[in-house]
């Protein structure tokens, strides 16, 4: 990480504003303020001042932040001025979700490979990507220079998969098998498992 | 909430340590220590030991966690020592994915109701569920006293849906659309959102 290191809760927030801030846009909205931005994520001005002021000078006293500047520069922050290809690793239920759904495209990421271990959907055809068998997803991955994938694979296969994906140069896995992965330095996990978040609500009720 | 306020951050944790408590329980382990624990889950040991000195005396100096107990323990203070009917609404690839999953009933989650407002969707069966039309979820909703549900309709639609997810009494809201909601105190929402975390990552690649 060059520079100074950034807390990495501040980082995670970046994306929620990127995607308000994305939102104003297709309405036609040029200029916004840090009042406005919080109410519309839920997160106080004093703070979202305080997070975009870690990456630089983004708003004017008076006028606000010009929106189509502001999601530009954190478009870079972030790395999504461009677009990354994502294996996705798991072709049952969620993995067809995924690889069908239609927004990543716009928020900087690309599906270009799924794999499965199961015979019977090698071969298949999700959208325009045909299912690739597992066993040769290292070698896929390699050639395809591929530093991103998506796993959907059971919570019991996870880990086996995720040491592959590691050893054909993954660096960022999002992983929605319901267990905790360990991966060495230098890889990132992010996990989806809609029952922990569920659960994270159900202790307020 | 009663006696003391837990941050919501070490709240998040606990399911975390609950799933990988219950992985344990699954391998026939009976005890853990806090650096077990902390190893297969990424968070110190420290930490773990801090957090859940927060909600009374678990592990016994020397002997560490008996996993069952601890189990039952977490269970209780997330509130998942009970079966939560959760209705989902948009009943689209994601819709299909989440109601079709396996994984939520040994977690403390049932999906007993699904709603569409595609009139060609309505009727249709996904596993045991019938898809109801949304022009009846909330009436349905009030009858079946459901508190939870997740939303997984576009996120054009998402705002109003919640909207009226909240007059038909839901309490929380797991929102897989793209965008923030507005909610009225007392209601709570999590958002999982694959961009967001995969652009999370990327700032670090």
């Amino acid at each position: 990480m060059p520079g100074k290191e950034i807390p990495d809760i501040i980082v995670g927030r970046l994306p929620v504003y990127l995607r308000a801030l994305r939102h104003m846009r297709e309405n036609g909205q040029q200029t916004t303020s840090s009042q406005e931005l919080g109410e519309s994520v839920g997160i106080s001005a004093a703070q979202i001042r305080k997070d975009l002021s870690q990456f630089g000078e983004f708003g004017k006293q008076g006028t606000g932040y010009h929106i189509p500047y502001l999601i530009d520069k954190l478009c870079e922050i972030l790395k999504v001025d461009r677009v990354w290809d994502v294996a996705v690793v798991g072709a049952g239920d969620m993995g067809h979700a995924l690889t069908r759904y239609q927004g990543f495209i716009n928020r900087g990421f690309r599906i270009t490979m799924v794999f499965d271990k199961k015979q019977e959907l090698v071969g298949k055809k999700i959208g325009d990507l045909t299912i690739q068998s597992v066993d040769r997803m290292i070698e896929v991955i390699k050639t395809g220079k591929v530093s991103i994938a998506m796993l959907t694979v059971p919570a019991t296969a996870a880990q086996k998969i995720a040491d592959q994906l590691v050893e054909a140069g993954v660096k960022a896995i999002l992983n929605y098998a319901p267990i905790s992965l360990n991966v060495p330095e230098g890889v990132i996990v992010q996990y989806i498992d809609p029952s922990t978040h569920l659960q994270r609500m159900t202790y307020y009720l």
